[in-house]
């Protein structure tokens, strides 16, 4: 399922989760930024490809104070099936009145090499995940076991997950500021947009700092593209 | 996937969606009422058998101003394959920024013997559903065309609507005050034990109305109930 | 209870909500409207003393599958208490994920001479109650039973409802458009002053329909006022 | 201000909210329905040009049990200044604690040829104006007057309301089913795209309604539409 | 109201609220955690009994402007009841549009020798607070003081606060992931079973942490029940 | 438009928006601290006067895609054209469906000397704004551009932030708790006012902190005020 070169997945680190909603925006993808969703951690950096799981209301004859059962409970498969570089992505339909997961989970995925975690519901023992080293995004904290409001339900197909789709090998980068995603057929043209991108608006940003003003400058007009051209080029030389 | 017998079929559109929600309660069943969901119409009363669809967030290559693809389009193909009996139910996460379904996709669901249409999203030409002898439940009226917003993704898997797990062939019954989703294991049960229900409660309702007081009535206690079991076996023998 | 005369409670069922919460604005009462509190019949009109009602959030050990004991549930016990011209005002914290009450107790308020019933919450067996001639406010309508989110717990206590405060013996006052609480010290002075209130507005709205523009007719400035007062002077004379 | 032919005005009267929806949608407008707002009549119908009315939140020393100075406050003269087949819309921020506007400046409007009244607040005197011939449309009813949460600031600006942008001018067209915004230069266009829509559309359901499957139909494919264009121009000749 | 002996009370201090709340949810309690109300210090930890306070919302003769009689206001007669090892809880509706408290009766609490202050509406004087060695559990900040919005009623009588309700004498925890309620009657058991899980879900953490699959360990099987017993036992004759 | 003096204005750096919001309350004004707004800082500390900026919903024709004219986009010319001491507060409608500004436009703000940033809607690039010295408030964090959601229609005129009104000139004043608005014409007042107050208030927090009963003390009775007169103007001879 991985779509990008190394070098490509590599530069994906370096830039922000701004930076890309709008090159995406560019082609023309209006939602992509999940909402209400923030990190556990902060200077919290997540790059990896989406595997999704579905959560649906539970319902007692299936969900509550049932014993898990590992070998076919989908949230426990998916947790044990996850690979490297895969973010595990969980709808949770907004739900945030009990957790979609826990810090032994949250343990299991990164001793698998999964990248990091994304749900739009709860996530429970955040004190302890606040403490691993393991990028985590969710919308609010809440004691109560998934079991109790969740019912897993599939993996690996196509989701919802803050307001936004996500499909199984999609691009799912988190920073400070939240997660976007990025369609896996269109990663390698947008990382390479953001990357121009973000040296010309490092360039403007540091006129900005010494105190031009933004007319002509931001958005750049003819003459100031010709200047930044001018210094891409000696850059690239030196 | 039809369960029930005709007779418990017939049955289901006798009893009111609160007493099936209390018997479903009685067998542990806490969360079977959609929240949010209303009917179009007044008098409304939808019984059948859950026919599930999904939607997700759409994405502007997949769903925005695309034509829809009748052979392939999930949304298109759940409506030319709900049979008689059934009810499409549609997962759209709550959400009412734009339309689930219209009017000529509504007036196929009829013509194909579908029993009604749930969706925990919103409905678009609203004046001319309502026109429609077809029980309907939303949980608003938009304007716009679903796939703005939508992208039906897959059908007859298990879904959320309403907040409610809705398993395909669940029994789904409605009326004026909104829907309930049956177990289809346990629906024959329930049915039953509602009907028993809906004769207690009657008969109790007419002494209340009579001026009885509530203590020792309802609910019932041991000389009340010996009371209803005279009259209830003078009823059977008439 | 009774704080009013009869002449001043029979003019009270001709007063609107709007006048009410105007004067009780001239008074320096702000918030006295209750928000999201709605009629479920149409042509509504509820005047009545409040008799409150209190709940908290259930709990297992206490309210689940728990059969009601009619002596002691503060529910049942308010419902046989309420005495003749008592408006049962139940503080559901807003919550519509279950019902306050349903047709039953509806029924035997009505039986006891109640005069009406406004909760923040929900009502079950909506339909039914549509059907009954007795004034019912609400915010929703859900066919779960109170017990599974609802604990009753004291009454005749100053409650919340619909954001308002209302204590025991309030006037409660209810039309088409919502819910007004009156203090009981000030209702007599407020019902005098809407009643002349309506007589200006009246004559006001007259002369509006007809063509007149609102400039120094609404508000009226002085000689305005002084037609009005000519005119109210020949009513009263003949 | 007035944009439209008197014919194409007029063809306005005869297309559903959601023709002009998808039609908008077509030429890029993808947020062009009114969130939340909904009639207060049945059998509405609501043509007429923007006149935009702001409000602010309301602050003690300009607002709170001030005496309306009808020469200036903006809400006065706008009412006193709106023209004939001009729809009073007016931007209240979601805010449904108070109302909007009440029944006699509803009258007034009305007397002056105003086309409609559009709010995203509240109304009061609801009873009282569903009784008048006039479209109106809020999200809610409440008893308290306007100027205990609501500033009017300034008139014939570009406003939001509903979540939509309202140019002064714009059309404004509301139905059963809700409101949608016509920005001014795109208005002949958009109408005329609806008529020939819903003459297809109404040929589609009409299909549908007799038992068609919708595969091949709707959207109609080559062959559907040469069909259709065959119908239409017989009736064209007829 | 004191109900625990001092060494389990000792011991409420080393477990998480994760862990109460599915100790909890074991007894068949599923609703013990507050819901939207967070620490206002990092690293913090509540344990104590309930002292409850309930808000009603606020009425201008009675509240706002109003000097406050410390002698008689139950706000202010609480603040100095309250006694050593108690929490005040404050109902406050959820209505963080004002705090419920500040500063000076923060100081006041604790030098009384109360453990905590929790309320689900919103406190003041926030940046003082938190530099506090004081354990304090809100939903928001707000700068209003409470008498705008809140109108203190009454004390140590059952409440609602976060969804939840607390009755006098309840356990009171709170870590950095929130609040759980635990009945009186029931803390004992719960912590005692509080302990026993930690010990073993610390067992397997390890042993995820150090790369075991999830399977047949979490939860765990017969084999891994026996593994763990058998360490245990070690570590009790250690 | 600077309205206070050199002194007054240093002064408003050393009172909380606490005792500013009491103050405010006690000349009438109930309603003047934001709700929802947060400081992206620690120890975040604003005071400036307004200088407004309105939004309004976007719309394809005019803002989606189309680059930005800095000599015309209102946005961009608030932005060069506000002054020292002046604070940019943006009516976001409290929408956070998108940014409102980002990095390098709170860069170009600081460069002019602006005192801060307050929008109702959210911020993008804040990591980077966080790394910034420079004081700004919103409601959230997205990395989606403003223009997809918000069209900047006009500077300078009141507005609605937080829910509170702004003029241009108000005072603002922010700290960790949130901000605070102070109509123009009563600052100086409320300034001076808040200057006693804290004197006060922090004479009573230290006996409260040395153990004092609140009784007599907060609010302090004639013989506390007689005690604190005496300690006042000890304070001022030394």
């Amino acid at each position: 399922m991985e779509t990008l070169s190394v070098d490509t997945f590599k530069k994906l680190r370096e830039v922000s989760t701004a930076s890309l909603t709008s090159e995406l925006l560019k082609l023309g993808y209006r939602n992509t930024f999940m909402k209400g969703v923030h990190p556990l951690h902060t200077n919290s950096r997540l790059v990896g490809y989406a595997f999704t799981l579905r959560y649906i209301p539970a319902r007692e004859d299936l969900d509550f104070q049932v014993e898990y059962d590992n070998l076919k409970n989908p949230q426990r498969v998916a947790v044990e099936t996850i690979g490297e570089n895969e973010v595990l992505v969980i709808d949770s339909r907004g739900d945030i009145s009990a957790a979609s997961l826990g810090h032994i989970l949250c343990t299991r995925l990164k001793c698998r090499g999964a990248a990091g975690l994304v749900t739009d519901g709860a996530l429970r023992d955040t004190p302890a995940i606040r403490n691993m080293d393991f990028p985590t995004y969710a919308q609010a904290a809440h004691g109560t076991t998934s079991s109790v409001v969740h019912h897993p339900v599939d993996f690996q197909i196509p989701i919802a997950c803050g307001g936004v789709m996500v499909q199984p090998g999609d691009l799912i980068v988190g920073d400070d500021e939240g997660v976007v995603v990025i369609p896996a057929h269109v990663a390698e043209e947008v990382v390479n947009r953001c990357h121009e991108r973000d040296l010309l608006e490092g360039w403007i940003q540091e006129k900005v700092a010494s105190g031009a003003s933004i007319r002509g400058l931001y958005p750049p007009d003819e003459s100031t593209l010709a200047e930044y051209k001018a210094w891409r080029d000696s850059q690239a030389r030196s």
